[in-house]
């Protein structure tokens, strides 16, 4: 994998001088091309064996482009804000919108490699981190975005040599640490982590490109050029290429689903419900003022039918609990800034820091749900959705969240009794609109959306608990159950 | 101040009943008025002593309403990132946008008054914080904000009976810490603390209202009626009303201006300029690997007439400074969040960590440039911006931030010269726009506008370097040496 990059590659200053000038021009063109249309974001890597340049490419990059449209980042050690979330997130915050380029300096790929090299983490554990990462990628390319990922290689010579270089110069020295020489301790192991992840994580849309660093007027213009011709690619071709078609889930035939075999006739008295409700609030309370709390969130979705009661029972848990460790985000139209980033990325943002809930009301389902039925997104669009979602919330999970998704089932008939109450009474009237009545009429199809979804997402981590609304008292009080005993089986 | 909130208020059990509902749908129907016109952000303040029930009234306001369109506010200690901020930051990231409130228990004034009343500040210096406040909360309502502060105040023998009550209570006593039993015995000196912090931040449009908080069924819905009134008053209200009308400052009368009186003829010839470049961007470059660097942040803003070179002076800063420590903003209008927010969120927003630059290329000052000349704000608006611009800088300046100001001054003819060569220039051709041009025809109404500026904000902690930049070259060493300075002055 690394053969062709230690051929001891040279370029002469001559050479390099004559071919920078047009670089620099062509790089500067492409980039307010990409700029002015706004069309894709850039994810560059720059990743490597440590003396490889790293830093300096990152740097001349900065100089020959626009750095006002480049966002560069580094990684430190995450921030206490960062630590309180999954690991991705701090990516995920470091995105670059349409239209801009961000250079990682240090990416998802840091931790788990280092992790390996140093005999941290077994062999099958970072297979599936890097698993999670050919996922992430993926997620990143079929959002638009062009990933460019470079990896800076120097045989283990070369490498004593440049450090040695680097901290013999009063100005470079700074950049050699402890830390640089301790890896370089044991560059065969990381050359066999490194190639290893290289090889898993090299896909046609994502391709590693290995570059020789022994020389480095040779790297940086190998870089630029790359660089260039991808990006100058992308810009010229007419459009994204088609997403293959994938099958189109088949409806149940004998109209038998998850949805129909609900029973809707479940109820609960006033009487009942009040007291339900006060001893499952006074439990909710205690709970999440329990000490093991402190070191866990919860991520509450709920979606359903319009008027399903999805408002009513999420005030059912708010009452419960303090109003300062909750977050609620109601899921309206995507801002300005989030449609120019992948579709999750609004959801990212929100997810709440330890100790505290974040409750969705309407949530990313949303893709699988009205953007498939309404048709805002294509079908590949909507049918890798399920993949990315699974993922998201197995990151939150494993980072400690909670996550309770709640479907709130009511039957068309109730939803028209609901309506006409809703359009009659002064104080509720703001919560119907003609969109309420439309969606309406597409009952089937938002059918066979919800259950594949819930097939297809309801997992282990994060399940789906069906929730039967026809009666309010009922499935307020259902919920609230749930939440409980998922909060009492966590802590 | 405090005296008719020591009289004893009760509210029966029967009449609180009856008065709640009609209430609560009240409250409801002004927020979806309020969310539906997205008009203004409400801002809400609950303050008061220890045990006067602040997070019930909090918990119970987002009872009694739309919990979805409510953002709760709980101050715990600030976090590693807020920290390396100006103090304020924390708030502004918490700011509600137009349609939405905010509700904060605990905010700006929290920090002041405890360090005041732990006699850890003197008067002076409390008096000067809360000078900043009043200023901050009037730039809240001059952006249209609905500003309501509520102090919950409880009478020494009645806190010490509420405090008792919540410890005895096993459902509530873990709300009384040992910090309020200290507070407790600082009763006093609080007293004296609150009713002078009060009486010089209460304005005509945000004045304190003081609550009785010894029977909490009084004093919930004292909260409820009042928020409903101020709500419903300002909905109701046609419009803001019309901001006073400010003298409009008067052009100098003989020509002579701070502009015109530079020396647009300085030159420095290129091998000059090359050795002197290598020498100041080595000198940077030192400065940023300085030790005490990491305790500071830089910001830099960049203004000046089109073409007049701000791009290539960011571009020899970045050339000298690892890209991981630099980001660079280029302002361009405002995003659909953004313009949901006060004029200077979006800036506050890019605010850098610590030991890292944020260069803005254009700044906050287009509120009193392109703004004002264009008349995209008010005279009002850009009048009061100075002001407003002044304590933002003056916040960053004391949290430790160098802030330096340039501003690119060229002439009329060199500005021509520079846009024809931009016309004829392949690859420079993205640079100039019909705006530009358009631009160009408003020359002295920009002058004038500029000259008003550097007069109102160049300031001793801020100050404008005015860089002759008719020769490039002159131009970015003066910038690189002024930079330079600043940094050793602070380092």
């Amino acid at each position: 994998m690394f053969e062709s990059a230690e051929l001891g590659h040279t370029l002469g200053k001559a050479d390099y001088d004559r071919e920078v000038g047009p670089l620099r021009e062509a790089l500067l063109d492409a980039q307010y091309d990409l700029a002015a249309k706004g069309a894709f974001p850039v994810v560059i890597l720059i990743a490597g064996v440590d003396g490889a340049g790293k830093s300096a490419t990152v740097n001349t990059l900065n100089e020959w482009m626009d750095p006002r449209h480049i966002f560069t980042v580094g990684l430190g050690e995450p921030s206490e804000e960062e630590l309180e979330r999954p690991h991705m997130w701090r990516f995920w915050r470091q995105l670059p919108p349409k239209g801009k380029m961000a250079i990682f300096d240090g990416s998802w790929y840091t931790w788990p490699m280092e992790e390996r090299a140093g005999g941290h983490l077994k062999e099958a554990r970072l297979d599936q981190a890097l698993q999670q990462i050919r996922r992430f990628e993926q997620m990143l390319i079929d959002e638009g975005a062009l990933v460019l990922k470079f990896w800076m290689h120097l045989s283990k010579v070369a490498q004593k040599k440049r450090l040695k270089k680097l901290e013999g110069d009063p100005l470079t020295a700074w950049r050699v640490t402890a830390r640089d020489w301790k890896h370089f301790e044991r560059y065969d192991t990381f050359r066999v982590v490194a190639e290893h992840a290289l090889r898993s994580t090299s896909t046609a849309e994502a391709p590693w490109i290995v570059v020789e660093a022994a020389d480095s007027r040779y790297q940086k213009l190998t870089v630029g050029k790359l660089l260039l011709e991808r990006l100058r690619a992308r810009l010229d071709s007419p459009s994204k290429p088609p997403a293959v078609r994938a099958p189109v889930p088949v409806a149940s035939l004998d109209g038998v689903n998850i949805l129909t075999s609900l029973d809707l006739s479940r109820k609960l008295d006033k009487p009942a419900y009040e007291k339900e409700l006060e001893l499952l609030q006074g439990r909710l309370n205690l709970l999440t003022r329990h000490k093991a709390f402190k070191d866990h969130n919860v991520v509450l979705v709920f979606e359903g039918a319009d008027a399903a009661g999805k408002g009513g029972s999420i005030r059912r848990i708010t009452q419960a609990i303090d109003a300062r460790l909750c977050h609620i985000t109601p899921v309206a139209a995507p801002t300005e800034e989030e449609r120019a980033q992948p579709y999750l990325w609004r959801f990212w943002r929100h997810l709440p820091r330890r100790g505290s809930f974040a409750i969705f009301d309407r949530s990313w389902y949303g893709r699988v749900l009205v953007e498939r039925v309404e048709g805002f997104c294509t079908e590949a669009d909507w049918l890798r959705a399920y993949g990315e979602i699974n993922d998201f919330e197995d990151q939150m999970a494993r980072s400690g969240t909670i996550v309770a998704k709640f479907w709130l089932a009511i039957s068309q008939e109730e939803q028209l009794r609901r309506f006409k109450e809703r359009q009659e009474s002064r104080f509720k009237r703001f919560k119907i609109t003609e969109e309420d009545w439309r969606n309406r009429e597409k009952w089937d199809a938002y059918s066979a959306a919800i259950c594949d979804m819930l097939d297809r997402t309801s997992t282990g981590i994060a399940p789906w608990t069906l929730v039967e609304s026809e009666d309010k008292y009922y499935g307020r009080i259902k919920i609230l159950r749930t939440l409980c005993e998922r909060l009492e089986g966590a802590l």
